[in-house]
């Protein structure tokens, strides 16, 4: 039922879809939302410029418009994210299925391209993903790798990690490299150690998997990056979407492909 | 001087040049030379398209005919290597300069990419790689990888390794990914044992080089395969070159890049 994009936002929109996006409208972008006042604005903007594996910009909005065309023809950011959280002074103060009732003059949308889109990708190559074969979330760490700063945001890249084996991470680097919008390449593989990762059992997001002998982990920028650095900055008014639920856009994940 | 490909070719065929061509003709292709009769010509080659990433072949003669044009317009295989490897009946009978008084008129050349033209992709991409920087032969194995028989040919996928931090594999396999024609991107990347290869410290060929706590051992399909499998079929006839003394065509390595 929940194959169209459009049909996923009116679900989203008319509250009967509450909960997690993972799986619907196969084959389109969905992405991370970050929404801010016009003054955040430009200084995020620049952050996400200055680090762009892991904040890839697929969508800006003007400031104070919900709308995004270029993601949706009837988007509205308001409504169409099934779940929200709204941070004040960085602190979380609200869950809410709609953020109508918050919306501001000044604020500013950005939609961030999220590892759905190359998990799908990955998938279709014949690569298995264990923390979707497990029905867990993926995990993700805190590495010793600092963001490029600008303005008050600043600190660690936040890396999600796959295990594979040595000849499936080799095509995964060939496959996610075609896809820059969606975090692109890994950043790392194989040494947790050297990127401050100290133990692949314990995450500081989602969930631990297990890594065999015959695999490597391999690490990509996530999209937690924005969320976690935003959040660290106490902004004084900053609305994202509830974790996993994100908003579902009209383009194709094949149109993000660069060759 | 030996700039030009017309001019090393001519180097060798004047006798001048004897030796390696590494580090000749910068930005060329250099090729592996197999040279056999015409009745194991078509095995040869079914061998060769069924492990491409092993076996690239970038020529291939008409059978008698010493002349390669699509890789030199004057090239003659009998003169134009500095030094070749004659085997009969897969013994090594003669490493001459020339091999015009050995041709014959059902000979069939094969010449095949090699690792130089990557290798010069990955330091303009600012990658080091070791065995160069310390002026050593690269380290070359056997592993439990067998390639895809055809006629008398089969045996096991020789590979090169070289050592990398995570960061430059993945850029390398992004690099090599680019020159399919050239052996393409890695077999294998950090688990050695898992392709059979026990001590890194002791290449079948090659030289040893050291492979550092921050970097993972990086594996390609390497040229020696053909030449190892076509010598334990023991064949009746066939010329190689002479370790190093690689055939320098007119085809430049950018040509050979996908995009």
């Amino acid at each position: 039922m929940l194959e169209l994009p459009v049909v996923v936002r009116h679900a989203a929109r008319s509250g009967s879809l509450q909960t997690t996006t993972a799986g619907l409208a196969r084959g389109h972008v969905q992405g991370n939302v970050a929404i801010l006042p016009a003054g955040l604005a430009a200084d995020f903007h620049r952050f996400c410029l200055r680090n762009p594996k892991a904040c890839p910009i697929i969508g800006m909005s003007e400031p104070g418009s919900p709308k995004l065309p270029e993601l949706g023809a009837d988007l509205d950011i308001r409504t169409d994210v099934p779940r929200y959280r709204i941070f004040r002074d960085g602190e979380c103060v609200d869950e809410p299925f709609d953020v109508t009732s918050h919306w501001r003059d000044d604020l500013v949308t950005f939609v961030l391209g999220c590892s759905f889109s190359f998990e799908e990708a990955l998938l279709e190559a014949g690569i298995p993903l264990r923390h979707i074969a497990e029905r867990k979330n993926v995990g993700m760490w805190r590495t010793n790798i600092e963001t490029v700063p600008a303005g008050p945001f600043n600190g660690p890249l936040v890396v999600s990690m796959r295990p594979m084996t040595p000849a499936d991470a080799i095509r995964a680097v060939q496959i996610t490299s075609r896809f820059p919008a969606v975090h692109g390449a890994p950043v790392h593989i194989g040494k947790p150690e050297m990127i401050g990762v100290r133990d692949l059992g314990k995450p500081d997001w989602g969930d631990a998997i297990e890594v065999r002998d015959d695999e490597l982990p391999v690490f990509w920028a996530c999209g937690v990056t924005p969320q976690a650095v935003v959040a660290a900055s106490r902004p004084q008014f900053f609305i994202t979407h509830y974790p996993g639920s994100m908003l579902v856009t009209d383009l194709r994940n094949t149109r993000l492909a660069t060759g």
